[in-house]
C-alpha cells in the first residue's frame, strides 16, 4: 500500500504546526511511524555556518548529506518546487503516514485548522478535498468539525479512513525524473511481472519491500 | 554507470573539508555536479530551535523534510551508521560524483590528505584503496603523491579515473532494506528484462533512468 499522505492547512497563526504536533504525539501513542513535510515558499536557512556540511555545500555541492548512527540530514538544490508526490517517492520510506504542513493547492486529503480571531472564512471547501476542519468556531459545511486541539478525535478518523485499510501490494514507476501513472492492468502486470523476477533470486522470497534503480 | 565515490580522508586537522572545498570549487568549473557526505560519528543539531520543522521532528515524526522551491533539506532519525552505499541509493541522484568526507573503513578509493605537523604517519596504504596522497611531505609509497592544496592535479587524477570512463547501463537493486550484490549474468539478466518490461510503457521509450518501488 503506497503510505496516506494528509495536508495540514490554514491561514497564518491559526496553529498548524501546534495541530501538527499533538497529532504526532498521538500517532506515536498509538505505535504509528509518521513523517512530516513542511512547505517552504520563501526559503530557508537549516545548517549552521562554518559546520563542515556547511562548507561543502557552500563551496558548490549540489547536495550535502551528514550521516550519523543516530540521525541522517540532508540538503539539496532544486530547480523547481516539488510535489508532495515527488518528495514521499524520493525521500520516504518505512513510515505509516505522512502530514504534510501547508500544501493547500495539492488534492491531498485535507484538513483545515481555523481559528475565528485570525480569519473570517474558511480556506478551503470540500472540492479542496477538505475531510476535517479544526476549529474554535462552528461551520455550515458538510464536513466533520473537531474542537482545535481535539488530536485523537482527528486521529480516530485519519485511522478510520487512512490507516486501518487492508494493505495492497503497489508498485510506483519514475522515469527520467516523472512519475508515470499505471492504469489498474498495467499497474497489476509490471507488480507481478517484476515481483516474479526478484521473488526468484535467493534470499529474496516474498519480500516486503523492493527497489530497483536503473540509469542508462 | 553507477556514481563513482571518492573518500577524502585524514587524521584530525590535517584540511580534510579545505581540500574537499578547493576539490568541489575546480569540479564544477569543470561542469561535473558533484554531491557531499559527511559522516558525523558523534551526532550533530543541524536544524534551528522553534522553527516549524524543528518542532515537527521534536513532537516526534521520524522523518521531517523542507521543501521549497531553492532547496530541499530532511532530517531523519535512523538505527543505525549507514554505510555509504546506503546513503547513496536511497537520497542521492543527479549528481556526476560523490565526495565522502571520512569513512576510512569503507572500501572506497581514497584521497588521504596528510599534515606532517599533525601526526608523523600516513593513515592509509594501498591496501585500504588509497588512490593519492595530498601532503605537504614525502612519501615512501607507491601512490601519486599532490602538493597538499592541488585541486586541479587531483581532480585530473580522477577525471582520467573515474569520470572519463565510458558510460554502461546498470541496475542497482535494494530488497527489504538490504542492497543485493548481483552477478554479471543476473545484472545483465534483471537489467534487460525491467528495461524490455518500462520501454514498452507509452513515453517511456530509451528512458535515462528508472526507479521502480514495490511494497507488499
Amino acid at each position: 500500500m503506497t503510505v496516506p499522505i494528509i495536508s495540514v492547512v490554514g491561514r497564518s497563526d491559526t496553529g498548524k504546526t501546534t495541530l501538527i504536533e499533538k497529532l504526532l504525539t498521538e500517532m506515536i501513542k498509538r505505535g504509528y511511524k509518521p513523517a512530516t513535510i513542511k512547505h517552504d515558499v520563501h526559503g530557508f536557512e537549516i545548517d549552521k555556518e562554518g559546520k563542515d556540511s556547511f562548507r561543502h555545500k557552500k563551496a558548490g555541492a549540489k547536495m550535502t548529506i551528514i550521516s550519523s548512527p543516530q540521525k541522517i540530514a540532508l540538503v539539496k538544490d532544486v530547480e523547481k518546487d516539488h510535489e508532495i508526490d515527488e518528495l514521499a517517492f524520493n525521500f520516504i520510506n518505512d513510515v505509516d503516514i505522512i502530514i504534510t504542513e501547508g500544501y493547500k493547492k495539492n488534492n491531498k486529503p485535507k484538513i483545515e485548522v481555523f481559528r475565528k480571531e485570525a480569519y473570517p472564512d474558511l480556506l478551503c471547501s470540500k472540492k479542496d478535498n477538505l475531510i476535517a476542519i479544526a476549529t474554535n468556531s462552528k461551520h455550515n459545511v458538510n464536513v466533520p468539525q473537531f474542537e482545535i486541539n481535539d488530536a485523537k478525535g482527528i486521529v480516530d478518523l485519519i485511522e478510520d479512513k487512512f490507516l486501518n485499510k487492508r494493505k495492497k501490494s503497489s508498485i510506483v514507476l519514475e522515469v527520467n525524473g516523472r512519475l508515470i501513472p499505471l492504469k489498474p492492468f498495467l499497474h497489476t502486470m509490471l507488480l507481478n511481472s517484476i515481483k516474479g523476477l526478484i521473488y526468484s533470486l535467493k534470499g529474496c522470497n516474498n519480500s516486503k519491500k523492493i527497489v530497483i534503480k536503473i540509469c542508462n
